[in-house]
């Protein structure tokens, strides 16, 4: 998963400079819609998110982007991946371009076991549903399981695009604070006590435990099955989303909550970050029952995914040293991870924070107190930097003084020159605060903080 | 669209001979679901639809059968095809396996305002967003429309896909009659005055304007402007669902309903039926603001369409004879729509009706008095032959004595001899109902009958 689509193909848009002020265009747009009455409830709390607003002018080629979440696609097979795809369709066009079942091509629900069998991980394919990417099966899940006001537990921060589907069916977010081990028991006990005495019935905890996306840590070993005994004795489904699990950089996975519960944990895996993300290829691994809703579920909302897709995947694990090609992109994400936390200790102002992820794609940075990411975003732009402001990543206004840095898509030299323009930025915001004060940002602190930042 | 997924890619499974009991199925279901408490209420609409049921059985290849909504591919050039792509994944698959916007590619928004010209719409490509199958385009439209308890008004009976959809967001379906030149104006007038007696409010209007799935008719030219013109005066957007268009058999067009209200009118539009269905890449035409909205709704469903599958079937536009393409498919269906209704009247016993389609896939059966296609199914297929029964297309129970046969995939000689077949077990049938009289099911008659079966 990823929310952070490429819009390299389309030209930045004239309006793209008044992308800070989301809210007045929001609101001259309504006045322009003739069906402005006919909308659901659910549609006034699709907004546009803090991170695609930014696309436009990140997607410039003079700006170093440390904002958006795109794999690295450059060390891939593309001429014997071209020859197998020429061969697949010449050979068996007549079903790869046929539409297939919602459930997903039986030879590829097979493999996709293979893939899981790696994180501890035993199921049989007839469990495992095949998706239009991750971001799919959030969405059914979120369907089949959440009436308006129900609760989602999720990290905080948490996914920015777990967060549009939640929102999409209704549903409250209650964040639950991180350390630098991933989610925390004792705060997960807490939410779930508070929510219980507001009433409120929580359905799911989303979850990424690996290389979390934007907080870049790692959920503990022994506080896996702690977290799963909590959820289990409250009746409360584990969403454990997993797209990042075989990008450790010391070749290490960690055991999936998946393995150590399988009758309480739903499990979403991808293509996106081990293959090509534009196949949108991904899966959901549900307790039987639940994969026979999702199933029903999925085929109202797309039919089925495309088959040329699943077939395409399937052959390339089938044809591919599909296991060589990850073990090439974690040594290129490990040199990318290391030249931004080089770079970060290079240049950075006394009072920055940051985590030190053991995979993925992200960085969790803390300003100074006192700045406000959001605000500061216009000038870092001047600067020919980009990042995502951390509030984007709650649903409770939190992250003011965070922002995530990804390091998966540029070269390390660019990360180097990105993360020296961003001190720069950030050293004239504070000179900017020392002179005239803080601009009027809240002050966070206590349990309820962003934690994350703790390195 | 369709509503056929092909599962020749899985074996019958075991249980296939038990689908005509989905009801008990379900139930022995639900009691092995530890889940069963956390599910959201609109699951509960979520059932598999009467012809899904019947695939397993159906795909056997002793049963020729009449029940699917596949299209025919065998005329696709399957070796310039996969040469193009493999050119496309050498050249560009740094692009085409990347993420892409929500939106969808910009080239293939414009090709596609091309290909709608066809049928006299004048749109920007801005307005078109790109979807995985028109499905998918349905599933959003009604996302952001209707709030639980709201109406859609369809045609009756209509595509199952959609009544899915509509199921999905717990929309009521209120359906209006059909005679052989499609919507009846009057009818849907009736509709929208007893709706609106009973106090509930009508969202949209869903309507399969061209070559009707599954009735086989067409809306006149004279009853458009009429219909839009009673829609826009009671603030109900048109949701006019276009997939087989293009496939007019005597190469004619009808002018599109969006061409003739471009502000109060929500297109769907799709390449299943001209190029392939496998590639899932549909697209809607919304009035601006819609689309905007349509966009937010994507993200948060799949983040954005297959990159891939995008730029094949831009490439597949740009590099291939698509109209005459289309020209093959149009002869291939007529020769097959030639033979059934041939068969039809060959072999069908006295009593019975049936459509006369100018283009899609479909024609409407109605079996004599007494006559019940469902409890019929079985048989049927013991005689190696499957349809799709009439109450599938239907919310309300109608369409008992009714089928649709589907002319689409079987060549003219499987064709033919699938009407035998069914032919035989009519008689069969009707022997049975002479000796025994009809087994229970309902008379149907007035305003409400189902009625394009008027040839």
């Amino acid at each position: 998963m990823s929310d952070q689509p490429n819009q390299s193909q389309e030209p930045p848009k004239p309006e793209s400079t008044e992308q800070h002020a989301p809210a007045e265009r929001a609101a001259s747009m309504d006045s322009l819609d003739a069906h402005s009455e006919l909308y659901a409830e659910r549609t006034s709390g699709m907004t546009a998110s803090e991170i695609r607003a930014l696309f436009a002018v990140a997607s410039r080629p003079e700006v170093v982007s440390l904002a958006g979440g795109m794999p690295n696609l450059a060390a891939l097979p593309l001429d014997s991946l071209s020859q197998e795809v020429a061969r697949l369709i010449a050979e068996q066009g007549q079903s790869a371009l046929q539409y297939g079942s919602a459930h997903g091509v039986p030879e590829l629900r097979e493999q996709i076991c293979e893939v899981m069998a790696l994180e501890g991980i035993s199921a049989h394919p007839d469990d495992v549903m095949v998706t239009v990417g991750s971001q799919m099966a959030l969405d059914l899940v979120t369907r089949i399981f959440c009436d308006p006001g129900d609760v989602v537990l999720a990290e905080g921060p948490s996914y920015v695009g777990a967060m549009g589907a939640f929102a999409t069916y209704q549903a409250d977010v209650v964040h639950v604070a991180m350390d630098e081990h991933g989610l925390r028991p004792d705060a997960l006990r807490q939410a779930i006590d508070e929510t219980h005495r507001r009433g409120k019935q929580i359905k799911l905890l989303y979850t990424i435990p690996n290389f979390h996306n934007p907080a870049g840590v790692t959920l503990a070993a022994e506080r896996r099955p702690e977290i799963l005994e909590i959820c289990s004795r409250h009746g409360i489904l584990v969403l454990e989303d997993n797209p990042y699990g075989l990008l450790g950089f010391d070749g290490q996975t960690h055991p999936s909550l998946r393995a150590q519960d399988p009758e309480n944990v739903i499990y979403l895996g991808s293509f996106s970050k081990t293959f090509a993300s534009g196949m949108r290829v991904g899966w959901v691994l549900a307790p039987h029952a639940v994969r026979e809703k999702l199933v029903l579920a999925a085929e109202s909302a797309t039919l089925c995914p495309p088959t040329l897709n699943q077939m395409i995947v399937s052959r390339y694990l089938s044809t591919h040293d599909w296991m060589g090609q990850i073990k090439t992109f974690q040594e290129q994400y490990r040199q990318r991870r290391d030249a931004m936390l080089e770079a970060l200790e290079q240049y950075m102002p006394p009072g920055c924070h940051w985590t030190h992820p053991e995979g993925g794609f992200f960085v969790w940075f803390t300003a100074p107190e006192g700045v406000d990411t959001k605000a500061m975003l216009p000038r870092a732009v001047t600067n020919r930097v980009a990042y995502a402001s951390g509030t984007g990543f709650y649903r409770d206004g939190l992250g003011s003084r965070q922002m995530r840095l990804s390091f998966c898509y540029p070269t390390p030299e660019r990360i180097r020159e990105g993360v020296r323009r961003l001190a720069n930025t950030l050293n004239e915001e504070l000179e900017l605060l020392s002179t005239f004060g803080s601009n009027g940002q809240r002050e966070i602190s206590g349990p309820q903080a962003p934690s994350p930042d703790t390195a």
